[in-house]
């Protein structure tokens, strides 16, 4: 039986939700990653340092319940129009390491987002970020276009932050297509991208390929095997602009089967294992270790984790029924297992 | 108020469902169309005239619990693997118009249809579709290519049946791109396409945009703005290739919205006054009349319907629930209506 023991790894792009949820989301991702980038998406959207500090406490007050679990949430706040340069210093001290950028429209609970036309307004937050050192997370789409041009429709407004705020550092989040990866990479090293679990297994075709799937569907929607590809190639690469976060994003069943369904796909569970099958399948199995304890970590500034996890080659089967998501991956056998 | 009085409409591709379902599914198409052409592919597809001639008896069965309609059941056979001359003479004998082309795998119900890679062992029945006069209805789409590729796959496959059986008629069923429709009028005129009323209105934003909508999945999946106004374009042409089939599909609303949905946009309720909005949108309510009570009889040989219909200018909605199934449009006011 093969096995692999790597650095314990970090989630750059969670979200935990609120509330009642908080009792079961953060535990998926807590029990296997040392610490998780927790998104501001709320149901009451996190602006504010203050906000941040007390629903950071929640989710470790939620945690404390397994005591075993030594996990920290890494903070953010949504960058809203309201957002100040005094937002972003307030912020820092209280220990938010990022803020997030969603352009108004383009996914869930992003009514409290920017327009894209209205970046400029945002000038001195982005100023106040460099200055501080808070790192803008954004989700690279353009909601104005059809929804598979979104991603590359929102290139040129990721090199004009890029280009006008030279120290400032950038993620883009979660991206899918050949287009994302090429611009990201062109860019300088204070620039860098997010690749989730799923969007390195599924395309288009596993969303709406003869049947509509809504635990496959996501923003950005999966891409075509060519983008996928060239997402597993840029993991492979060892190129430390590309590191993990997996958008992990449960929806309760009623909301994803449904007459709209909700975007997003609850992979916590088993993100790591199904990483860990990709980087096998290429014979990067080495690789695994940088791409999710590494790169990330070196990109925010942070310590890398003391901690090892192990993971062994075993077929087995997540659970159908997490929580009230239904889990990534059911229905297909997993071949890599955390080690208990 | 304005209104418009066509002759009576016919709808040259439907989807009756068996058994229970009849009680209510042909009723939303008998009230309004003359005649529509019935897909085969139910649950145990009808393959012989026999077994299309006994489906028809049920359908008409099922109508006669409303007396007052007067409608015109037109039979198809689905093509398998074990189909033969004499199956198709046998079929003409019965009255059966058309018999359809499901490519294996491509949709619903379509595993008992024929591998693309062996539709020469189809020769002689093509040959005896010509000698009789039988329409070869096609699903157009090549299953192994990626899901927004399959339509222009299929586009070889179409010229090849073309080129090869010169008397053969042939309608490619609900095309959906700019590729498609091109080709179409390139080829002779016995070759002719059906086109949906949701894919005159939707694109794939509509499907996936944001929200995953199963009520608007069907195959093959709506396309881009660009498809859509070429199809819209055709529709409004005059073109007499180019006829009205709805595609109505419905699905039990337990089989759409769930962990894999099923494709198929039941518009029967509402396909001609939807067709009705787009024609006076684009300034052509005047050939609407072709479009929906003429260039497909002619296509098939059929007389033209004598009643008429008259459509109000209206607002207002369609019930949501309609049977078991979501009715299309359920969820925006309509603005021509069925007058009573």
């Amino acid at each position: 039986m093969r096995e692999i023991t790597i650095r314990r790894p970090d989630d750059f792009h969670v979200h935990f939700r609120d509330g009642g949820a908080l009792e079961w989301i953060p535990l998926a991702t807590a029990s296997v990653f040392a610490r998780a980038l927790v998104m501001p998406n709320t149901e009451f959207p996190i602006r504010t340092g203050p906000q941040a500090l007390a629903y950071k406490q929640r989710i470790i007050e939620a945690l404390s319940l397994e005591p075993s679990i030594v996990f920290e949430p890494l903070m953010t706040i949504m960058l809203t129009p309201e957002t100040t340069p005094d937002t972003v210093a307030k912020a820092r001290e209280n220990g938010v390491v990022a803020a997030k950028l969603y352009p108004r429209g383009a996914t869930t609970k992003s009514a409290h987002g920017v327009e894209l036309s209205k970046l400029g307004d945002l000038l001195e937050v982005f100023n106040a970020m460099e200055e501080t050192g808070m790192v803008l997370c954004v989700h690279g789409e353009d909601p104005d276009v059809p929804i598979l041009e979104r991603e590359q429709a929102f290139l040129p407004v990721l090199i004009n932050l890029a280009d006008g705020f030279p120290r400032l550092r950038i993620v883009m989040e979660h991206v899918t297509t050949r287009a994302a990866v090429t611009t990201v990479v062109s860019l300088p090293d204070r620039v860098a991208a997010t690749i989730t679990a799923h969007h390195l297994r599924l395309t288009i075709d596993d969303v709406i390929g003869g049947r509509m799937r809504p635990h496959h569907f996501c923003l950005p929607v999966a891409k075509t095997a060519d983008d996928r590809k060239v997402l597993r190639d840029a993991v492979m690469s060892g190129n430390p602009k590309f590191f993990f976060g997996s958008d992990s994003a449960p929806h309760p069943i009623r909301n994803k089967e449904c007459e709209e369904g909700a975007p997003g796909i609850f992979s916590a569970p088993v993100a790591l294992p199904i990483l860990a099958e990709i980087f096998d399948g290429s014979g990067h199995l080495d690789r695994l270790e940088d791409f999710v304890s590494r790169f990330g970590a070196e990109f925010y500034g942070l310590p890398l984790n003391n901690e090892t996890i192990t993971l062994t080659e075993k077929r087995w089967s997540v659970p159908s029924l997490w929580g009230h998501a239904r889990t990534f991956g059911c229905n297909e056998p997993l071949h890599w297992a955390v080690a208990p």
